[in-house]
C-alpha cells in the first residue's frame, strides 16, 4: 500500500505540481499530517497549514495560488474534498479486503461452499450447508449457523452470530456482537399464570448494501416460510432491537438503541433517531422522521411527517406544548387567581363539583 | 424427520380422511404449503385455500364438511389450531435437540461433569468445576466460567457467556450474546473526585423454565452469598439490563431494552413493555403492567395497576393528560384571554406577583 | 488462599482477641457466615448475630464490649467496615489475577508482544503488531485486532472485542461482549435516496483506570488521527452507546443503556443516569447530573446542574411541572368553567378566534 503522487493524481484525474515521485502511504488532516502522508485543503481558513505541513503532498483546487513558498507537493483537482473522499474510500477498501485465506483453527461443516478470496479468521464457525459468495470476510469468532447464505463482498466482523437459515445479501457490513435470527419473543399465557413458548421457525433476510452496527439484534420470524426482512440500502446503528416479522423498507436509516416491536412494517427512506420505540403490528409511512426517544403506539399513515413525543405528534407542536409544560406551575397559579377574581372559592374538579 | 399422516394423526388423537401413508416432513401455512408439508384450517375465512393447497395434509375440525372435492388428505381433530401448535412444538424439540456430541476444538477444564446427550459446539469453553445436566446444548463460542451449574434440557445459544459461579436451572433457553454474571456497577466516590471499585463477589441464579433473549446482561450480586435472581418461568427479551441484586418474580415477562437498576425486586406475573426504566432499591407489586418507555422512580405497592409516564401513573389518566398536553399552547392562550377579560393586564407568576 | 486470623489482623493493623491461628478462606455477611469465613460488625443493630454466628472470626470496633460469651475470634480495628472493604479488595485482586499462562488453542499474530504474567484464555485471538503490558488478563473468546495496545493490569473479560488500532490504558476492566472501535454511523445521502458509506478511519483511546460494563459499544472516530476518547477514571455501565468522535471527561459515571451521539464532548465528573440520550455535536459542562431517561438536544453550558425531561431542564422544576401535568384534564375543565362564568361560549383557540 504505497503509491507515488503521480499514481494518485492519475486516480483523481488531477495534475501534479512538485515531486511526482514522492511516496504516499497514508491519508491525514493537513494540520496533523507527517512525511509519507497526503492531506487536502478545501476550506480557505485552513490555508495557513499548507505552508507548514509535513505532508508529502496536499490535494488543492486547481486554481490555488500559494502566497508563500511551499515545501509540499500539490495535486491540483476540481474539488479537493471530493477527491480526498475518493481516496478515503479506496484506502478503506484496501484495508477491508486485504485479509484473505483461512486462519487455523477454524471450523467448517459439511456441504458448505465459498467463492473466491474468502477470509476465514481463526475460531470462526461455519455450519453445514452454508453458501458463501466471493470476496467475503469472516472475522474471528463469527458464528454462521446451518444453511445460511452470504452474498458477495459482505464483511462479518469479529463475533457476528447468524442463526441457521439466515440469508445475507451482497455488499453488506455487519459489526461485532450483532445477532441475527434469534428467537422472536413469543409466549402464550396459560391458565396457571405460566407461559408456553411459541416455537419460532421463520428466518431473517438481509438484502443488498445493508450496514448493521455492533451488538444489534434481529429476531427471526415466527412461522415457517415467513421472514423478518431488512430491505436493500438500510443502515442500522448499534444496539438496535428488531423483533420477529418486522420489515424495514429500503434506504431507511435507524440510529442507536431504537426498538421495533413484532410484525411492524417500517416504510422506505425513513429517518429514525436514537432510543425510539415503535409498538408491534403497525405500519409506518415512507419518509417518516422520528425524533430521539419518540414513542409510536399507532400506525403513521401520512408520509413525510416529522414527529416527537409519546405518543408522537408533529415535532414543532411538541416543542410548543413542551414550552408551556415547563410553565405549568405558573399556569396553575394564574388559573387559581382567576378563579378567585370571579368568586370561585375552591377549584372545580373534572366531575363538575366544586372542591 | 419424516412422518406418515397416520403417525401424525396418532400423535394428535385424530382420524385420517384420505391417504394415511402420505409422507410429511414440514409444517406450513395453508396458503403457502407445498407437497410433503402439513397445514391447518381453523378460521373459516381461510377455507377457500383448502381446495387449492399443495399441502400433502391439512388438519381440520372433526365436523368439517368440504364444499368441493379435495386433493389433500385430512386429519380430523377437536381443535385444529391447538393440534398444529402441538406439532410445532414437537418439531421445534426435534430441531433443538438434534445436535449431540462434541465438536473440536472445544475446551473443558478440570473436575467438570456433564450428563447424557450433551452437545458441545466447537470453540466453546467450559471452565473448572462445572456441573452440566442431561440433554444440555452448548453452542459454539459459549463461555462457561468456573464452578457454574447448568440444569437439564437447557440450551445455551452461540456465544452465551456465563461468569464463574452462575447457576442456571432446567429447561432454560438463553440466546446469543447474552452475558450473565458480569460485575455490578458499584463505585465508591473518593474525596479527589475519583471512584474506587467496589468488588462484586455474588453470583446470578436463573431458576427453571426461564427464557432469555439475545445480548441481554444480568449482573452478579455485590456480596458473597448474595445473588441476582431470576425466578422460574420468567421471560426476558433482547438487550435488557438487569443490575446487581435484582430479583425478578416468577412468570414475569419483560420486553426488549428495558433496564432494572440495582437491588430492585420486581413482583410475580408482571408485564413490562419495552424501553422501560426502573430505578434502584424499589419494590414492584405483583401483576403490575408497565407501558413502553415508562419510568419508575418509586416503589409500586398496589397490585394489578397499569401504568405509564415518567414518573408512572395510571395509563388511562396518562393518555387523558397527554391529550391536554398537546393543546397546551391553546390552553395558555385561553387563559391569557380570560385574564384580559377580568382586567389582569400581566400574567401573575407563581410568586404571586403580577408581571 | 488461606490465611490465619493473625495474618489478617496484621494486614489490617488490628489486634486479635481469641484464637489467632484460626484459618480463614472466605469473607461473608455476619448472619450467613460459616466456619472458615470472616465477617464484620459495624452497625449495632446487627450485634445480635455476633453471639450466634458460625464465622471463624469477626472484625469489630476496637472498643467493642460483648454482652454475652462469644464463640468466634475477634479482630479489633478502628473502623470495621473500612477494614472489611480492604479485605474484599485484596480478595478480589487475588481472584482476578490468579489466572496466568496460555490456554490452547489460542491465536497470536506476528510481531505482537506481551509483558509478564499474561493470562491468555483458550480461543482468544490476538492480531499482528499488538503490544500488551504486564499482568494483563485476556479471557477466552477475546478478539484483539491488529496494532492494538493494552496497558498494565488490564482485564478483558470473555469475548471483549477490540478493533484494530484501539488503545487501552492501565488498570482497566472491560466486561464481556463489549465492542470497542466499530465503525461510526456515517452515511452520506445520495440524490437517488441511497446512502454512501463514509469510511471510518480513526480509533478509540481508553485512558487509565476506566471500567466498562458488558455489551457496551464504543465506535471509532471518523478521520485518520482522530480518536473517540474515554478519559481516565470514567465508569461506564452495560449496554451503553458511545458514538464516533465522542469524548467523555475524566471521572464521569454513566449508567446502563444511555446513548451519546457523534462528536459530543461530555465534561468531567458528570453523573449520567440510565437510558439517557444525548444528541450529537454538543458540549456537556462538568459536574452535570442527568436523571434517568433524560433527553439532551442542546449543549449544557452551566456547570453543576441537575436536569431531567426531554428537552432537559431543572429536575425540581420538571417534577413541579409534571405534578400539574397529571392534573391537566382538571385544569382544562376549570378553565372551561371560568370561560362560562365570564361569558365565553366557545373556547378561544390559539389563532385568537372563538370556536
Amino acid at each position: 500500500m504505497e503509491f507515488t503522487v503521480s499514481q494518485i493524481a492519475a486516480m483523481l484525474g488531477g495534475k501534479v505540481s512538485g515531486n511526482e515521485n514522492e511516496k504516499i502511504n497514508m491519508l491525514a488532516k493537513i494540520q496533523d499530517a507527517k512525511k509519507g502522508q497526503i492531506a487536502f485543503l478545501s476550506n480557505p481558513k485552513y490555508e495557513q497549514y499548507i505552508y507548514t505541513t509535513q505532508a508529502s503532498a496536499v490535494i488543492v483546487k486547481k486554481d490555488f495560488q500559494p502566497k508563500k513558498e511551499l515545501e509540499t507537493t500539490l495535486v491540483l483537482v476540481e474539488d479537493p474534498y471530493i477527491s480526498f473522499t475518493v481516496l478515503l474510500e479506496e484506502y478503506h477498501k484496501l484495508i477491508s479486503f486485504q485479509k484473505t485465506g483461512t486462519e487455523q483453527p477454524s471450523f467448517i461443516g459439511k456441504n458448505s461452499t465459498a467463492g473466491k478470496n474468502l477470509y476465514q479468521g481463526a475460531f470462526s464457525y461455519v455450519g453445514n450447508g452454508v453458501k458463501i459468495g466471493d470476496n467475503v470476510k469472516i472475522y474471528p469468532h463469527v458464528y454462521v449457523g446451518d444453511n445460511v447464505t452470504i452474498g458477495n463482498n459482505t464483511i462479518l466482523h469479529a463475533n457476528v452470530k447468524l442463526y441457521a437459515g439466515t440469508r445475507i445479501g451482497n455488499n453488506c457490513v455487519i459489526h461485532s456482537g450483532t445477532v441475527i435470527g434469534s428467537d422472536g419473543f413469543g409466549f402464550a399465557p396459560q391458565a396457571d399464570g405460566t407461559y408456553k413458548t411459541i416455537p419460532q421457525l421463520g428466518n431473517v433476510i438481509i438484502e443488498d448494501n445493508v450496514a448493521i452496527g455492533a451488538n444489534t439484534v434481529i429476531d427471526c420470524a415466527t412461522l415457517f416460510g415467513d421472514s423478518t426482512v431488512v430491505r436493500q440500502g438500510v443502515k442500522l446503528d448499534n444496539l438496535i432491537q428488531v423483533a420477529h416479522n418486522v420489515e424495514i423498507g429500503k434506504n431507511t436509516v435507524i440510529a442507536a438503541q431504537t426498538g421495533i416491536s413484532g410484525s411492524t412494517k417500517v416504510g422506505e427512506n425513513c429517518m429514525i433517531a436514537g432510543q425510539v420505540g415503535i409498538a408491534g403490528h403497525l405500519v409506518i409511512a415512507n419518509n417518516t422522521s422520528l425524533g430521539a426517544q419518540a414513542g409510536v403506539p399507532k400506525s403513521i399513515k401520512e408520509e413525510g411527517q416529522r414527529l416527537l413525543g409519546y405518543p408522537v405528534f408533529d415535532i414543532k407542536e411538541y416543542f410548543r406544548s413542551y414550552a408551556v409544560f415547563k410553565q405549568l406551575p405558573d399556569l396553575n397559579h394564574r388559573l387559581r387567581e382567576l378563579e378567585k377574581r370571579v368568586g370561585i372559592n375552591e377549584p372545580i374538579n373534572a366531575n363538575g363539583k366544586e372542591g
